[in-house]
């Protein structure tokens, strides 16, 4: 599970950041915060792309991608004031765990 | 360790919130993204002050605090694109250590 949150200041380019987080499986927890499962392959390959990202010409020195790994312990720890992330028993693997 | 981001609509009361982790210890890793050591008790005290925010009027259905406590180890994983957060070495406790 990897947690990745962005802080970008051009439009276009947050659109796209969000855009690529999506296409690699993650999920929109928050505006600009995203989870989900990564493969090692699926992780490098992501990462590659919002290192591209950043050599755009609208990327600014402060904006930044922030990389988090996560054990599912820390997930089970998360807690939430108000809105849960849609669809988060999915998000956090535990319809898994009710399937099989 | 604790990661606290949030998605609050209303500017007046996104300030607020930030304003209150904040004070209670928590560093500004990215614009709705904070990070820092939490004792039980703040932790507590913070946690209250969360919920009595989102009792506000001003809260709408969608907004949300996500709470997430954080290993040393998860923290030493983390990877950045772009901008470190400012005083990261200290956030972190590396200052801590380089100290002792």
């Amino acid at each position: 599970m990897h947690l990745i949150s962005y802080d970008i200041e051009n439009d276009r380019l947050r659109t796209k950041a969000a855009k690529l987080l999506i296409q690699h499986g993650l999920h929109r927890v928050q505006f600009s915060v995203f989870m989900g499962n990564l493969e090692p392959k699926a992780e490098k390959a992501l990462t590659t792309a919002l290192q591209a990202l950043s050599l755009d010409s609208n990327w600014v020195l402060s904006d930044s991608f922030l990389v988090l790994p996560l054990h599912q312990n820390t997930l089970k720890q998360m807690s939430v004031i108000g809105a849960w992330p849609a669809r988060w028993e999915e998000i956090s693997g535990n319809l898994k765990t009710l399937i099989l």
